[in-house]
């Protein structure tokens, strides 16, 4: 029952959270709903790209390393894990649906896996696949993996049934002695992420040792010491769910304020102490007595003596559900995107629809995506993802009210006038511009237009 | 059985395909092996991802969107892609693990699902969840969803069970007269993809009508010779599997011949009559019953009249199964990666561990990373995706060597004098380079690597 604090809230219940016509503008050009998973059509798959892009960007500054990891894995795995006995009910099971493809155990029973609920097992096998010095602590794996839970959050509408969403899912492994430096740079990176985003204010709680709890009570109180003082070094509001934490590790919870005033839990930071347990994870470290209460020696008798030490892991997730995130800027943002996130960046318009004028268009755009007819990765001169194209015979003012209506950041007109010039219009003025989108304007204007450098 | 053409062959054969030696270095630095799927490792997942972005850049230019669809679907939309009557041998059940769980259907019965195989059926979901009009043709997807078979490849080890693995997977939706022209591109995307790797020569083998075939012989007729147009035109040397086609559609399979001259089937293009009419597919156009021949009229009464058509839907990989294509690259590259592909792009080396220069060789990889203290999405002036960083106190030479031995393409080295005149060396000589290569080099030194761009 306890694993399930684990579980983020579900990213199904977007649907209440949107307001009905918000929502049907998403599902038109985002999304479609299935109950309980989401399909994302091109523009919603454009957002969620765009998220993914940014934060593996934020993973090469905050020393996370991308895996890739198994959809579904026996259940005995989920024994170990302590899933089975304690998430059960929200998991789902996965057989051969032919019985003469089932694949048996020695034992001669039918083998079954598990629909994996999150990631970590996974990620406690890559860290066991290693002997592990500590020196190479912290280890720090990040996984966008699709994620599957069987998870009733309301009983008004089976619509409310989470089966498939993603998650920005990390784990740290590190040494006791770490925990408070893992925590500030998680907390840090949790503000710049909701900074760029512009999403307003929010709060941190921290849920501490519940009456049940598993390990030893001098750890508890150093990590949540540990915690504290990273909790206070944010600079952030924060507060205190006493005896709120999980059997195996406290926990700290961003709490998201929207413009209406609701909160909305977002992000969530967890310590584990049992979890490397169960798993027999190690690294070899000097003094392993001291190591283990994250204490330091200079005695050379205890440094001299090698010993294992059990990693303290911590569970982070900076967008938490990215569906359910992608809801709330939805709401945040109603349509005026930020370049970055725009699903509709730019598109070029032609005056009229003569072939000098469509093929200068045409030009023009796989000058901007660096497109050339060369056997190559594409080298683009902007950081535009994708450029759109009209080329109808359509009135131009009627082309431009259209590509504004509908969103677009950038509007690049091109007329006969610029073919004989080798210029082209550029007209942001949809555009809130924030520091990266001025940078990106400004590369677009000052780019040479002339034939030479088109192919 | 005959939907299992669709089928590509499996990832796992990589494991068989592999010298050991070879299998026995990719094992430790990318992927770990479990039976029938892989986990990838930090390195292994950014080959992934760098082949994945190489791709994304490509559907730009030949006009694919990307969507991110389910994993499971419920039962009965298997039953009507066929997938149930014909494939549920190679297929897995999805079940709720708690009974108290378990959807149930109107009819009361448990409801299952199948864990998904292909992504064909999601991507008819999406054409069909809007009217399409035939000037909206053609309509291409992509997906990189991981997919799941329960394939016996062989009998001798259990190993090469088939489990997980990902495809780059797409469907085109096209009119009848747009077979060839669509052809034609995905040949070219082929090539281009190809030959950017350097794999070698490939050979295309078109399988035509099988004796138990479905739809129009006219229909057919049509749409080999359609294919056999674009393969003259591709310029690649090209043979026919007589009769060899689905009972739904003519295929063009690419079979790469490695160094040693054996043949890996790779790539597939397929043309599918029978799934859009599965899935009440449709498009509304001009003189439908001419237009379901691929034939034109200027006949102002026929244009008059609109009616429904069903697209015609090709399915097409260009690499096939990720996991395999990365198999035969790691063979292929052994070790000597281009740039771009390179998991060990780049490392900063100092030349010994004073802080000054440790701090200079910090700045250096923010730098060339565009990474700053702003909250901001990082602005990169180079395409290096991470910079590793020794700043250990052991001898250059040994730090030197040591990277050379690991494969790093580009090695910085940065001590005092550095600091002093603001400078880093930087030694590409381990690179073979390829063009984008010489691009990356180029921009590197040029750089300028003065303190004020520095934060
Ligand atoms: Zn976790
Ligand atoms: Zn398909």
């Amino acid at each position: 029952i306890e694993v399930s604090k684990l579980s983020f809230k579900p990213a199904s219940t977007t649907r209440q959270e949107l307001s009905g016509s918000t929502f049907r503008r998403v599902r038109r050009v985002l999304m479609v709903w299935l109950p309980g998973s989401a399909i994302f059509l091109p523009n919603g798959a454009r957002i969620f790209n765009r998220l993914v892009e940014f934060l593996r960007k934020q993973y090469v500054r905050y020393g996370f390393q991308e895996v890739i990891t198994p959809t579904i894995y026996k259940k005995a795995l989920w024994a170990k894990s302590g899933h089975l006995e304690n998430y059960a009910e929200d998991m789902y099971t996965v057989t051969s649906t032919s019985p003469s493809r089932a694949e048996t155990t020695e034992a001669g029973e039918e083998d079954e896996y598990g629909l994996k609920p999150m990631n970590c097992p996974g990620h406690c096998l890559i860290f066991a696949s290693q002997t592990r010095s500590y020196r190479d602590l912290p280890i720090r794996y990040a996984d966008f993996s699709p994620l599957h839970r069987n998870e009733i959050s309301g009983a008004l509408s089976g619509l409310t049934r989470v089966r498939r969403f993603h998650q920005d899912d990390g784990h740290i492994f590190c040494r006791p002695s770490q925990i408070e430096g893992e925590i500030r740079k998680t907390l840090d990176f949790i503000r710049l992420t909701y900074g760029v985003f512009r999403l307003g204010s929010y709060r941190l709680a921290l849920s501490t040792r519940p009456e049940q709890y598993m390990g030893d009570l001098e750890d508890w109180q150093q990590a949540e010491n540990a915690l504290k003082r990273a909790l206070d070094a944010s600079g952030q509001p924060w507060t205190v769910n006493e005896g709120d934490g999980a059997f195996y590790g406290p926990k700290i919870d961003i709490i998201l304020k929207d413009s209406d005033g609701k909160e909305h839990q977002t992000a969530t930071i967890q310590l584990d102490f049992q979890l490397p347990k169960r798993f027999n994870l190690e690294y070899i470290a000097p003094a392993p007595e001291l190591e283990k209460k994250g204490e330091t020696t200079t005695d050379p008798d205890l440094l001299a003596a090698y010993g294992p030490v059990a990693p303290v892991m911590i569970h982070r997730a900076v967008l938490g559900s990215v569906e359910r995130l992608m809801a709330l800027l939805i709401e945040h943002y109603n349509g005026k995107w930020p370049l970055w996130l725009n699903p509709r960046q730019a598109i070029i318009l032609t005056i009229n629809d003569t072939e000098p004028v469509k093929r200068w268009a045409k030009h023009t755009r796989n000058l901007l995506l660096g497109i050339s007819p060369e056997l190559n990765v594409p080298a683009s001169p902007t950081n535009l993802a994708d450029i759109d194209l009209d080329e109808s015979s359509r009135g131009v003012g009627r082309k431009i009210h259209e590509a504004k209506s509908k969103g677009y950041g950038i509007i690049v007109v091109v007329g006969p006038k610029d073919v004989d010039e080798g210029t082209v219009s550029v007209d942001a003025t949809s555009l809130i511009p924030a520091d990266s989108d001025l940078r990106e304007i400004r590369r677009l204007k000052t780019l040479k237009m002339t034939p030479e450098r088109l192919r």
